[in-house]
């Protein structure tokens, strides 16, 4: 779920996948510069997770700067207005059948709704943003219960912030102030991330002066695959299998000799440590404790262990996140989803900044194909 | 409609947009190599427009051959049975309103078939792109006929080519075999053009082992942007609202000197002409003369003659495919639509080939934004 291709992508071609090469200027992000992990704006993202809310992270994206107490109030009322879903679209996710991919889901319902309430030209960008930032958590959690559980929720609630409002709809009751919190911090930790894959789609799609939603729809669509999102997906559904810590270090020494993937370790970036890791873990044991069963925390530690004693790799921003999200307990497939939510703040924020200096992304290739040819009469083939 | 950012995009960034920047390898295409403008797979794009039909272009893209006749019939067979839409397909087409973008449409519609269909692995990978190939017009038709002028269309038709299939579920009937064939050569002429942006993003979306349906979806949107497709809708409604070839002049004369963007001229990468040009133009002047009024013709030529003799530009595929369509009552706002139906080739063809050879798509960027700050308190902001 973090964009850990280290361990992942074939690497047979050495100068492909524009390793390496500058694509663009950014403002938003650094990812792994020497004495801060990862930064939003100059913010480091453990100062952001400690000493801000989600809206105040999403308004500094979109704007450049940290709301002031009016500004932020002002920003959360304007969201609140926003989140139910018009009555079109709830009929389109009640046609999405329980078996499709949440992600298709998220890409559909984001697709859907720039048709009902399109970008009419670039002044209403923000307005598109916040709008999709309102509408995710209904559009995830309306097909979420409507195909599993056969019902149609409110879309709307009073709660004060994104996260409980998101935990609200998936769970039809307000959440613990703890759980708010750490839905909270868990949707700052994955906001933003440079020129991710997802992210470079964003740009790319907005280099042609395309509108917010088909921006957003195609980074869904890229976050989607397996080497991209799903990370904690995967982790989850690892540890799972895990009966107990020692079970766990038999287990991966096995996946590692079958040479399987194992998710969640590693970075394409960052060399030492995840800067989100250190954050999601401590959330992770102190909701462990408040369980009382810390058997997946335990676990989970023993396979952070492991994988640091035999293979030198770190835990990434997925790992803990797996267990943190269950022991809240919400439904593994929805994982990737609330990434949704959350990086929407940051592809957003770099089509804006696309849109402010824009040249037209459009690289070269190489060619390899066949030399010039004559077609032959179809009956001579 | 074509790739033409030439003389639109902001130069202002000379690193920027990747310009020149190889980002991979492929066997599909060449675009302005000496001596053959545009190459599919080895093969002129006027040999092809000559000698083959848009189907064997499709099977050629896909495949890296041109068929046989026993192949080719198969896969027209293959085709055939996968026109109609889901029930819930039309459902969801029958809520988008009448004043959606087309665009819009298209991407939803690819999106939502994705819920239905998935490609459940890579091995399902030819049939999600001929399903796309076979289903795209009824997309089209569907939505635009019933949000248009209030009918639900068969969505399945006996025609057989997907160029006459297209013009059935539009008109109602069966087209000439003179209009047939003039549309197969428009899907042929726009099927596929290397790295531009909307091939680019699908590339990118492929990279991380996404499915079929989020790389296409994600190359509509980029098509959307005013700077790659709808340049041969803008090239209409200019052409419109001129009354003569001596009008034409007059009117471009006062275009140029407001430096008004003249769409349908230049391109980014062709340097002398776009070979896919004299093509079209060509139909367009029997298109014309069969139609007995020229004067949309005739006021194209005016266009062609004074953008050369003042401003060295050349027409680009799009400036006479305006023309074109219009002889063939085909409504302006359909005209991005069809190059989604023809184009999908070669996203899809690019699709397979990045996963043949897959390294995640992941560039760097520039960091130019604030130094590292530490968060202040929200109530000292």
């Amino acid at each position: 779920m973090s964009d850990n291709s280290g361990n992942t992508a074939d690497k047979k071609l050495s100068g492909a996948g524009l390793r390496g090469q500058s694509a663009g200027e950014t403002k938003l992000c650094t990812v792994g510069k020497s004495g801060s992990g990862l930064t939003y704006c100059g913010y480091d993202v453990a100062d952001l997770a400690e000493n801000a809310t989600f809206e105040e992270v999403a308004y500094l994206l979109f704007n450049g700067e940290l709301p002031n107490s009016a500004q932020l109030a002002q920003y959360k009322v304007e969201l609140k207005a926003m989140r139910d879903l018009p009555q079109a679209l709830k009929e389109v996710l009640q046609r999405i059948p329980k078996s499709a991919h949440p992600m298709d889901v998220m890409r559909t319902g984001c697709s859907f709704l720039g048709n009902l309430e399109p970008e009419a030209d670039f002044s209403q960008q923000n307005t598109a943003a916040n709008r999709l930032l309102s509408a995710f958590p209904a559009i995830m959690c309306y097909w979420y219960r409507y195909s599993h559980e056969g019902i149609e929720i409110d879309c709307h609630s009073e709660e004060d912030s994104l996260a409980g409002h998101f935990l609200r709809l998936l769970k039809g009751e307000t959440a613990s102030a703890q759980h708010q919190r750490v839905m909270d911090v868990s949707l700052i930790l994955y906001a933003e991330h440079e020129f991710n894959a997802s992210t470079f789609t964003a740009r790319v799609c907005a280099s042609t002066l395309s509108d917010m939603f088909s921006c957003v729809t195609g980074a869904i669509g890229t976050l989607r695959g397996p080497l991209h999102g799903g990370a904690n997906e995967a982790a989850m559904d690892m540890i799972e299998q895990f009966s107990s810590p020692s079970d766990a270090k038999i287990q991966m020494a096995g996946m590692l000799e079958r040479k399987e993937k194992i998710m969640g370790f590693g970075h394409a970036v960052y060399r030492t440590s995840d800067p989100r890791n250190v954050i999601i873990k401590q959330w992770s044991e102190k909701l462990a404790k408040e369980n009382g069963n810390t058997a997946l925390y335990d676990i989970s530690v023993a396979c952070e262990e492991y994988m640091w004693d035999t293979k030198k790799l770190f835990c990434n921003a997925d790992f803990f996140h797996a267990s943190t999200y269950n022991y809240m307990g919400i439904p593994t497939k929805l994982f990737t989803p609330i990434f949704v939510c959350s990086r929407l703040t940051g592809w957003a924020a770099h089509v804006m900044e696309q849109r402010s200096n824009n040249r037209i992304i459009r690289p070269s290739a190489d060619y390899i194909g066949s030399a010039p040819r004559v077609v032959t009469p179809i009956n001579e083939r």
